[in-house]
C-alpha cells in the first residue's frame, strides 16, 4: 500500500461565499495529493508524461463531511491500495489542523498512450517501481 | 420530473496542459446547470438562501467519459427525478455540440437552516410550487 | 474601433467568504470578452490558433471600482481602439445589470509564431479582416 | 521594508492548453505571497478580519515575462515598501526554480471598515506592529 500527507492552506481564491472551501476546489486538492505521493516515490507525474503515457481521469467521487474554513491548514493523505495495472486508483481524505475529518472521495485514472492514442497498461519500468509497496 | 438544460462556452481558463477541460471544472459546469434549472421554475437559488436556507453539497460522483475540448458549445443537462425533501439530487449530463455524451453525474445538496445551524426539511412553499413536476 | 458585449453570471464558484466575485476571477471575464468580440468578427480565436499563432498575455490593468455579487448578470464590455500590429490591446469594462460599471482594465496580448516560438507581426489575412474598423 | 519568500508548486489545474500557468491564475499566487508575508510578522490577514477589517482590492498589474511551466517550484517574493496608512501597496516577483523572472506585478489594498461599510486607516495597534519595518 502507497500512503502519502501533504498540506495546504486554504486562501481566499478557494472559499465561496458561504464562507467555506467551494465544493468544486477538492479536486484540485486531491490532484495536489496524488502528485506529491508519485514524487515521493522517486519519480514524477511530469516524466511519466514526457514518456508519452498520460493519466487522464476516469471518474471520481467526493464525500463532504465537514466544511473547510478560510485559513485552514489541510493534511491531505492519499492511499493507493492496489497495484496499478490498467487503472490507478486513489482514495484521499482531507483534515483540518485539528484532525477532523472533512471529506473523502476516490478518484480513478486510467494509463494512457499519447502516441496510439489509446488506454494502455502501466509501464513496466513504473510497475517495478511500484511493486515492492503492495 | 425536472428537466433543463444549459449552454456554457469552454474557454482557455478551463483548460489545462492535456488541451481539453480540467477534470475539477466539471462541479461548476454542474453548478451553472442546476442554478439555471431552479431559475427557470420561476425562483431563484438566491431567494433560497435570503430567506436562510443553504444547500450545502453532500457528495458528488463525475464520470468522464469523453474529453471536452476549447471553443466547445457545452449543453448542460440537469435532471431531478425525486421530489427533494431532505436532500436535493441532481443528474447531470454534458454534450457537446456534436451531441456526444461527454460527461455524468450527480451531486446530492442537502436542505440547511443557516439560523438553526443544522439541516432541514425543504421549506413547504417550495415543495408547493415544484411538487406538480413529480 | 472594435466594440463587443458580452453577458456573464455570477455562479457560486465566481465568489469568495467577502460574498462577492473574488479579484482573480476577473481576467477570465477580460478573457470571455475578447473570446467572444473576435468570433463576432466572423472567425475564432481557436482558427488563430490552428494556423500557428498564438496570443499570449504581455500585461493586465485591472481597476475594482464596485464589487461584483452573486448572481449578478454582468455585461462584459470590450473595445479596441487601435489596428493590432505586434500587440493586440483590450480595454475592457464590466457592468452590472444595473449599468453600474464595477471595473475597468486593460490587457495587452502580443502575437507569437509557435513555429518560429518568437513574437510576430498579426497575420495579413488578419489585419485584411479587421482593419476596415479602424 | 517588508520583505517575504513563499513557495508554490505549478499543478495540472494552474495551467491550460498553451502548456503553461493561465494568465488568470497570477493573482492566487500574490494573494498567497501577502498572506504569508502577513503570517510572517506574527498575526494573520484572518485576524485582521476578526477585528472588522477586510482589505478589498484596489487595482492590480500584472507584468507577464516569461511563462510559469507545469511542475515548476516557484517563489513568490513580496514587498511592501511604506508603511500602509489608507493603501497597502505589495510589489510581487515570482521566480521559477532556475531563478528566471517570470512575473512581477502590483497590488494595491485598501483598509475597509465592514462595520462602518467605507474605507478606513489601517488600524493602531496594526500600525505599531509594523511601522519598525519602515
Amino acid at each position: 500500500m502507497l500512503i502519502s500527507e501533504t498540506k495546504v492552506r486554504v486562501y481566499y481564491e478557494d472559499t465561496d461565499k458561504m464562507g467555506v472551501v467551494y465544493y468544486g476546489k477538492y479536486p484540485r486538492y486531491y490532484e495536489i495529493g496524488r502528485t506529491e505521493m508519485i514524487r515521493e516515490l522517486g519519480f514524477t507525474y511530469k516524466e511519466l508524461e514526457d514518456s508519452g503515457i498520460y493519466l487522464p481521469c476516469s471518474s471520481i467521487t467526493i464525500n463532504y463531511l465537514k466544511p473547510a474554513c478560510y485559513d485552514d491548514m489541510l493534511t491531505i493523505r492519499t492511499t493507493v491500495e492496489e497495484l496499478p495495472k490498467v487503472r490507478f486508483v486513489f482514495k484521499t481524505e482531507i483534515y483540518n489542523q485539528n484532525q477532523e475529518l472533512l471529506n473523502r472521495g476516490e478518484v480513478v485514472l486510467v494509463f494512457f498512450n499519447a502516441a496510439a492514442n489509446k488506454p494502455c497498461r502501466a509501464p513496466e519500468s513504473f510497475i517495478k517501481m511500484i511493486e515492492k509497496y503492495f
